[in-house]
C-alpha cells in the first residue's frame, strides 16, 4: 500500500472518532506529538489540527497529520536522517466548536496561549479548565506545552484548499504565499420606508436601493484589484414586505488579501464608496467595524523550498494565498511558516462531501520531502 | 365651527371607537347608508370606509366619509337640492384586517360579493358569518345589500393620498386619474455557496451579487417610465452568514402603473432583465406570479368635474393615478367612479402619525360640491 493510500486511509478510520455518531465532529482533544530525530541540530515542525466542525468532511484537519506522518515514514523506509529533526504535531482545537475559541493547540505550542480562555465555558456551561481536568489533564500546566525544544527550522503544514482554485487549473497542489488579512465590519443604511404603491419613485429614499449599488461596488472593487477577496454575505431588509418601500438594510462585509497595505486602502476605498451612495441616495451609512486581523506571509526560503519540491515530483510549481486562516497563523508568533494546499473536489470544506485522490495526496507527501 | 373643522372633529370623535383601548384598531363592522333626496332622479353615492388597519392613523376611510357628510351639509344648510339624490356611504371592511379580505362592504353594494367569504375565519377561528350572526345581523341577507336604488349618477370618494406627491408640490387635493393596476411576483435567484475566503471573485456565481443588479434594473426601468412604480420590498439571503458567499436570494416584485398595457409590457421586460443577469452570471432565476390586478381607470366625466371644482375654488387643478387599491375599485363594477385625493403630512398613512389640516378638508369639500 502506498503512502498516500495509507494517509487517506488513516483519515478514514480517524473518521470514526466522532461524539456524534453518524457525522464526524471532534471538538476538543489534547495536542499530540511525535519526533524523528535528525543527525545534527535543529527541528522542522510539520503538522494540523485533528478537531473539527460540527457534521464536518474528513480531511480539513487530519491530512495535514497524516502526511506529516506519511513524509516522516518514508524518511524511515529508507533509513534517513535530516540534519534537523521532525517533530510531526496533531493540534487539539483549531476550529474552537466547543468554545468559540481559535488556534487553541497551536497557541499553547507558541507559548502565546492566553489563559483567560480557561474561563471560556461551552454551551453546557462547562469551562474549558473544566474540561480539560475532567479527561485527566491539568489546566495550570499548559504552559508548559510552550516550545522549549532549541532552534526551529520552520512551520510547515498541509490542508485541502477548501476553495476552488487548484481544481480549476488541473493541478494536486499549491504553494501558499501568505495567509491573507482580513477587514469585518456591519453596515446599516438607513432610508426612508413607505407604502410601495404610493411613493414616486424619484422621492424614494430606499434602503435596499443603496445597499444593492453597494453589493455591486464591493464586487467590482475585488475584480478589479488582483488577489483581493470582498463579500457581502449577510443582508437583512427591514420592515421586508412586499409593498413596502425597505427603510432599513444590515449587511456585512468581510474584506480580505495578503497584502496588509493593499486591503486597508481597498476598504478605505469601499467604505468610501458607501458614503458616496449615500449621500446620492439621500440616505443614511454607518459603519461598524467587527475584527482586522493582519495577513501572515509565508517564509520566502520555505515557498521556494515547497515550489521546487513541487516541481521536482512533476507538479507545476504555483503559488496562491489562502483566504481562511489555519494554525500556521498562531505558529507564525513562533518560527517561520510554510503551507502547502491540496486539492479538494469542488472546493467543499466544512461539510461531510469533502474530498481528495489518493494521487494528489501522493503529491503532497512527495513535496513535503525536504531536501 | 366651520364644515372642514366638523370633519376633522368627527375623525377625532371616531378615533374613539376602537378594539384595543389606546390605539385606532376598528376591524369589522356593518355598512352605513344616509340619502339626501334630490329633485329628479338618480343618486351620487358618495363615502369610504369606516374600518381601520391595526394601529391605524384617524383618516385612512373615515376622512372620506365625514367629507361627503359635509358637502351634504351645505346643502342642506343653503335649502338645496341637486336634480339628483345623494346617497353618503360607509363601508364595513376596506382593510381587511379581521379576515384578510378586501372591500367586503362595497363589494356587498355593488353584488359582487362572494359568499365563500362567509366561510373566512379570524385568528381565533371564528367565521365572518359567525362573527355577522353575533352582533345581530344574517349573513343570508348580504346579497339584499347590493344596490337596487335605481340609476346611477357614479361614486365618488375621497381620501388621504397616502403619499408624499401633494406635499411635495404644495397643493391640497388632486383628482385621482385611475387606480393602478398591479403585479406582484416573487423571485429566487440560486447560485453557489462557497467559503468568503477561498473562492476567488471570478468563480463565483453569487445570488446576492445577481439579486442586487436586478433591484437596480427594477429601479431604473420605473424611473425611466413615466408613472410606473417598482419596487423589491422583501429580500431574504441564504444561507446569510458573514463569512459564506450567499448561494440563494428570495425576493419579492410589486408593480404598478394606471395603464394596463404600459404595466404588462414593463413586467415582462423586468422579468427579461432578471433571466439576462440570471445567464451572464451563471446563476438560476425562477419566477412565481403572486397576483395580477388591472387598472381602475375613473370616469373622465367624474375627472372633469373635479377637476374644475378644485379650480373653481382656488386649487390648482392636478391629476395624479392612486398606487393603493380603494373601495372605488369595488364600486366600478357597479358605476362610473371618480376619487379626489387631500394632501397628507408626510404622506404617512397606516400609521398613527396620519395627518391633515383642517384647510385641506375645506378645500376637500368645497371640490365635492358638485354642480
Amino acid at each position: 500500500m502506498t503512502l498516500a493510500r495509507v494517509a487517506v486511509e488513516r483519515c478514514d478510520y480517524l473518521a470514526g472518532c466522532t461524539e456524534e455518531p453518524g457525522t464526524i465532529t471532534r471538538p476538543f482533544a489534547s495536542n499530540l506529538r511525535g519526533r524523528y530525530e535528525g543527525a545534527v541540530d535543529g527541528t522542522l515542525l510539520l503538522g494540523s489540527h485533528l478537531d473539527s466542525v460540527r457534521d464536518a468532511g474528513k480531511y480539513d484537519g487530519p491530512l495535514g497529520v497524516m502526511v506529516a506522518l506519511g513524509a516522516v515514514q518514508r524518511l524511515h523506509d529508507e533509513h534517513k536522517r535530516l540534519p534537523f529533526a521532525i517533530e510531526v504535531l496533531a493540534f487539539a482545537d483549531e476550529e474552537g466548536l466547543r468554545f468559540s475559541s481559535t488556534y487553541l493547540g497551536s497557541r499553547a505550542l507558541a507559548g502565546t496561549f492566553d489563559p483567560a480562555d480557561l474561563e471560556r465555558a461551552d454551551a453546557e456551561g462547562i469551562t474549558m479548565a473544566e474540561a480539560i481536568r475532567r479527561f485527566g489533564g491539568d489546566p495550570g500546566r499548559i504552559e508548559e506545552d510552550a516550545w522549549r525544544g532549541g532552534p526551529l527550522v520552520g512551520y510547515c503544514e498541509v490542508h485541502i484548499e477548501q476553495g476552488p482554485e487548484l481544481e480549476a487549473r488541473g493541478l494536486a497542489v499549491g504553494v501558499v504565499s501568505a495567509i491573507a488579512g482580513q477587514n469585518r465590519c456591519d453596515l446599516t443604511f438607513a432610508g426612508e420606508s413607505g407604502h410601495a404603491g404610493t411613493v414616486a419613485m424619484e422621492r424614494r429614499r430606499d434602503a435596499l436601493a443603496a445597499a444593492s449599488e453597494f453589493v455591486l461596488a464591493v464586487e467590482a472593487a475585488a475584480r478589479v484589484q488582483p488577489g483581493l477577496i470582498a463579500t457581502v454575505g449577510r443582508l437583512e431588509v427591514l420592515p421586508g414586505a412586499a409593498n413596502v418601500i425597505p427603510g432599513r438594510v444590515e449587511l456585512s462585509l468581510d474584506v480580505r488579501h495578503a497584502d496588509d497595505e493593499v486591503r486597508t486602502a481597498e476598504v478605505r476605498r469601499i467604505l468610501d464608496r458607501a458614503g458616496d451612495i449615500a449621500e446620492r441616495r439621500n440616505v443614511f451609512v454607518a459603519v461598524e467595524p467587527v475584527s482586522e486581523n493582519a495577513s501572515v506571509p509565508c517564509s520566502p526560503q520555505l515557498v521556494s523550498l515547497l515550489l521546487r519540491a513541487a516541481g521536482d515530483v512533476g507538479h507545476e510549481p504555483i503559488e496562491l494565498p489562502s483566504g481562511a486562516g489555519h494554525d500556521a497563523v498562531a505558529m507564525s508568533e513562533l518560527t517561520d511558516v510554510g503551507m502547502l494546499f491540496v486539492r479538494c473536489k469542488k472546493g467543499i470544506s466544512h461539510n461531510p462531501a469533502e474530498s481528495v485522490t489518493v494521487d494528489d495526496v501522493d503529491g503532497a507527501i512527495s513535496s513535503q520531502r525536504v531536501r
